[in-house]
């Protein structure tokens, strides 16, 4: 099974936005703040004009709707107006014939800001007197859990543990940078970039050009991965070029290089966390009482959602009686946070689980075990008491990992060595909440088309973000109509020829958007049934596979699908449907938050072996197992590609990815100094171990698991470290430096 | 009402094909053949190839796929191969950085052919020891009806009239000349240009690039005028461009001149027919017998529909009991005929309209009464033997255009001049068949999207060719769904993202795509009503009206169409859906003719008053009234313009459009000496009479009105020149020079 957009990328055919010429195109760029909070004063661009080839300099003031681009909180201007409030916020457009000129004319464009008072920490910005970030204070959202008596529960408690945790930023590093490309047409403009969601996209373009969405068009082009930021980043960045393209009415390109990209995109939420938990005697979770501060950065965007999902995911995927949450996400003068891979869920499992084992050591457990005592079983609840009737994998993967990875021999065998290098190999559990937050509704839609000649044409609002899951659509779809994968054709990403599909985020692509592609195929399907009863004679059930359709009580009865096909057209019966997928019904109570909080949960544990180098700090990662119960594999091939993946970037963020900011300013924005794990940091064996636990609302039961295998991964470290040096790291990134003053006593 | 596309088209900002501009793209030209007929040995194009620029001449070697483009039947290559038959058929394609260059080239290259007898009669060609054009033979097709006994009915008859009717090419004269952009990309292709069946497009193209249809993207263009003709040359022209473009892995631009343009494209079939009319003592009909020779030029293209759509349509909207028809489409060494705007049924019923003047003339009737007396009620059968239970509006288009245009003062008070000038009234009638001939079977499907903001996406493989059919579309979905039509928005007609709406012909637009249109409408209005129902709180009828929902039963309960949308989204319920129409089914027996020829015919009489100047035999058409059953007006201005211009190109066809061939040459391959009506030749008044006798089987009752009023217009303005001047013109164009030779009695 080849991924369908693999040749093309391959072989380097494959065109992304920053490659595409369209004539009469122009360039842009963007002019952004080099002070992290200030009031702005005004904007002096006759220099700029002057530069041969730059045709224009737009502001907040030419923006032809509304500038409000803000996603969960109306904070965010597309363009700052009367305040700037982090290095890098965007403070005007210039347009001009070439990118060197734009680029030139950058440096041109005098920016005046009165600088104010700036708040760098959330501690800061807590304070009664801190700067106020936006009028309406520094606090962008509130979350909580109250379930149970928790003060009760931690009185009976046998063992209380309490730690605070401190997480920094993580940058997504898309191998593509920000693009978009907006070409205006009478009354209309159609804009093709980099991006998770056209949809989402349309509707914040439709609100800054006042444009109906109609008017608007929207093509996701080819994008080179995304990880949640081109969720947050797609909207920015068309938007910034659809303003420019349609008050200028010529094509007008947008791309943002590396520095720019880190300076001005979203990053993972930097939190601390305090977390206390409490079992009884006998190894059961009583309890557990958590306080989490997020750090939204300049502008909200995101993060009440990240927030909630953490708050809901905040006792692990084990079953808590009790439990208490507070939570906030709290301003601060630096680059906004926002979605990423794991949407705040590694956050909060990296203290959950780093809990679990310090917990299971004062207990005189094993880990894994103490972990298989309380995992969730089927008619349970969660964090949020959620209860979970089916499709609960956790004690399945803890069983399954535990015999693969040989954890019982591993871990008697490690720990001891008291050399140079030592050894450990720890666990980690995780669950994660599949499709967006916060009960938002949810819904997908799909499209598919089998052309005369049984070649089907399929389409989605689902992304291809370079994890495939729309090779996975297609792979339903070839499944449904029994028909090879390669005789189906997967068409753009266009807002004006599928109905909304909601984003390509919260690992929902595959469970909401390829049940809508099931429904689709079944609807075609059932146009063929009818049509190969009548060409067969027979009245039964029919049968498809391997191109040939048959009657099941008589396979003797067959024809070709692309008879049946021809047959249909003949009649006038056109073998096509949209299909539609519709969410569970989702709630909570924002009093209590509990409630109903996901459709289903992914369940995933990562067993972690590593090497300490005591001397230098180092750590390698050397083997790591990872079980996920993803519902159903659709394609077992895309979910190691998927855990793969995830793995490696917990490792960057659990051990070597450090954003270092300074006063607001970000002091490494380049893959120079923000040092990412590359072929050499990967583990030498990487071993996903598939549990099938179907989902009973989705197509063919399958769950999502693009973002599951890193959760648990950087607590699995900390965990395998603690295993092997007996320090507990309750940071991240857990740097050589840190590692060696834990080592040395300094810090722990 | 304004037609959607009327501001871009009036601005000048609509971008035809001929103005794309893609970056590195290249031009192309064809290299024809000079030669009427002939063995073709071989091309040379290592002169061509030296020119600056270019960088390919492509041959029928360079084919991909397979070199065959016939319709009807498998006889037209794309390319030719070792024959050409016509002067101007296509050899070779050259490519070229510029328009220029790829000109130049053409006469740079050298194209070997020995000279063949050649054929340019259908009387030279049905000879025994004619020259056969094809393997097959001269005669492309043949067509019968056998209905009842003509002879029995001839031998009967009180007075019987029999003449022969001539009838010459006509050339389509669309504004915009062929052209097609066709852009490849890895693995696939995708083809803009100007069209009457994407999916036609893409099947041919399919073909010659031996590529499955998922991997072709056809875009129909803006397109300039079409009349049928880009029905047939659509895919002859993308399908070079595409050759080349794939060929070459470049974007290849093919744009025809005009003078191309005439030698090259299909006209309508020049027609030799032979009538003979039988009626009774009372002025009914009882019979009639015809001879059909219909010249297809080179190829038969569409000849064999385009001869049994007259052959269908022989006896005129009357019923007659007893009809024998033998029809002919004969190959001759000229340029190949095809689809215009009528499609055979002008030529077909310039010979019965002219009959029935005569006859009546003979039994000393009014015309007009003498049709009144004949025409088809609901409950008769048609020609083919096809009984007509409804939507038979004849008998009320003919009171009422005979109380509208005064006819019988009119006829009184001309007819008796004896100067110079002389005037005289005409009338005639007509049926034409909605949708395609020859029982092929008939469908159409159409996407309805409504956004979050309540705007509508409203997409058809219908194609917009200034007809204004898919306002039509737009008019339908807004009345189905109570919005205003300006929420609409109809997005480009493209094989990727609409199921086959099959071509744009045979005035099925609006029938044909605007029911599937309706379908699609009303499945979302469907569900919407339920989301209504739940926001009102009421279990009844729901109506939509204005932007406003509510019920029925107690309208007060009203909400917004927007907010209704909003809560669709909320709940999950996509407001999209396809809609699909399928023709009912027709079907007819080769051997007799006999059958269910059309699902419903739009039935049309035109009354035309004008003046012969008898000194320079020109004629001036005053008034025209054309009195139309179109079913159901879904926008009485659009029919009013489809009318208008087909008065006009009518009168055109009727009085002065005249393609001159020597030797298979066409002599007048331009505007100035093929001359077409401008203002000053248009009818000072033209009044379109609507008749709605509404269809069962179509959205609101709709039949199609895109062809109709051409087809009566040649024989009531030959049977007005009758009436001022008593000569009677068998002649197809009656032009002055002809009416001069009439007048003198020469050829009367």
């Amino acid at each position: 099974m080849v991924r369908l957009d693999a040749w093309d990328k391959l072989s380097g055919r494959l065109k992304f936005t920053g490659d595409m010429k369209v004539h009469g195109m122009l360039h842009a760029k963007v002019v952004r703040s080099k002070i992290p909070h200030g009031v702005l004063k005004g904007v002096s661009d006759s220099e700029a004009l002057g530069i041969p080839g730059v045709i224009a300099v737009y502001t907040a003031e030419d923006i032809p709707g509304e500038n409000q681009v803000g996603y969960a909180v109306e904070d965010q201007p597309l363009l700052a107006y009367k305040r700037v409030r982090f290095i890098g916020d965007p403070v005007a457009i210039v347009v001009a014939e070439s990118r060197r000129s734009a680029w030139l004319a950058c440096q041109h464009v005098e920016v005046d800001v009165d600088p104010l008072p700036a708040v760098f920490t959330v501690e800061d910005a807590l304070k009664p007197d801190a700067p106020k970030i936006h009028p309406h204070g520094n606090v962008a959202e509130t979350s909580r859990i109250r379930k149970g008596d928790v003060d009760e529960a931690f009185s009976r408690a046998y063992v209380t543990v309490e730690n605070v945790y401190r997480l920094e930023h993580q940058e997504h590093v898309y191998l593509e940078t920000e693009a978009a490309l907006a070409i205006p047409e009478s009354g209309r403009i159609t804009v093709i970039g980099g991006m998770q969601s056209p949809f989402l996209v349309r509707r914040m373009i439709s609100r800054v050009l006042g444009l109906e969405e109609s008017r608007i068009r929207i093509i996701q082009a080819p994008t080179g991965g995304a990880f949640g930021g081109k969720d947050d980043m797609g909207p920015l960045v068309c938007g910034k070029a659809a303003v420019a393209a349609y008050n200028i009415g010529r094509p007008v390109l947008l791309v943002y290089n590396r520095e720019e990209s880190i300076v001005s995109s979203n990053k993972r939420h930097p939190a601390i966390i305090r977390y206390a938990s409490a079992v009884d005697r006998n190894g059961k979770l009583l309890g557990v009482k958590v306080d989490i501060t997020m750090d939204v950065g300049a502008y909200a965007n995101r993060g009440p959602y990240v927030l909630w999902r953490a708050t809901f995911h905040s006792a692990g995927p084990y079953h808590v009686p009790n439990v208490w949450v507070d939570g906030r996400a709290v301003y601060t003068n630096k680059v906004f946070s926002g979605s990423f891979r794991g949407f705040g869920d590694p956050q909060i499992h990296f203290a959950a689980e780093s809990q679990m084992d310090i917990l299971a050591q004062k207990l005189g457990m094993d880990p894994l075990e103490f972990r298989l005592k309380n995992a969730l079983r089927p008619g349970q609840d969660t964090t949020c008491g959620q209860v979970l009737d089916h499709s609960v994998g956790i004690v399945e993967a803890l069983t399954r990992i535990r015999e693969a990875s040989g954890w019982d021999k591993l871990r008697r065998l490690h720990g001891r060595d008291k050399g140079r290098y030592r050894r450990g190999v720890g666990v980690a559990c995780a669950y994660h909440g599949i499709s967006t937050s916060k009960g938002v509704p949810d819904y997908s839609a799909a499209s598919v088309i089998v052309n005369r000649d049984a070649t089907v044409l399929y389409r989605s609002g689902i992304c291809m973000l370079g994890q495939g899951s729309l090779t996975g659509h297609a792979k339903i779809v070839a499944e449904i109509l029994g028909i090879p994968l390669d005789w189906i054709r997967i068409s753009e990403r266009d807002t004006d020829s599928v109905p909304d599909s909601r984003p390509t985020h919260g690992s929902r692509g595959l469970m909401a958007g390829g049940t809508a592609a099931a429904d689709a195929a079944w609807k075609v399907r059932r146009k063929l049934e009818k049509v190969a009863r009548k060409i067969l004679g027979v009245n039964g059930a029919i049968r498809f596979r391997n191109g040939i359709v048959y009657a099941e009580d008589s396979p003797e009865k067959a024809v070709s699908f692309r008879k049946v096909v021809e047959e249909a057209y003949r009649l006038g019966i056109i073998p096509a449907a949209y299909g539609f997928y519709h969410l569970p019904e989702r709630y909570f109570d924002p009093e209590t938050g509990l409630g109903k909080a996901y459709a289903c949960y992914t369940f995933i544990v990562n067993v972690v072996e590593l090497q300490v180098d005591t001397l230098t700090g180092e750590v390698r990662v050397l083997r790591v197992w990872s079980a996920a119960d993803v519902g159903k594999a659709i394609d077992p091939l895309l979910i190691r590609g998927q855990i793969e993946g995830a793995i490696v970037q917990g490792i960057g963020y659990a051990l070597m990815e450090r954003l270092v900011l300074r006063e607001g300013q970000i002091l490494n924005p380049n893959l120079t100094d923000y040092t990412i794990p590359v072929a050499t940091d990967t583990p030498e064996i990487m071993e996903p171990i598939i549990v099938e636990d179907e989902y009973r609302n989705s197509a063919f039961g399958a769950k999502g698991v693009a973002e599951a295998a890193l959760i648990p991964t950087p607590p699995a470290i900390a965990n395998a470290i603690n295993h092997a040096t007996d320090i507990r790291l309750k940071e991240i990134p857990m740097t050589r430096e840190k590692i060696l003053k834990y080592l040395e006593g300094e810090e722990s």
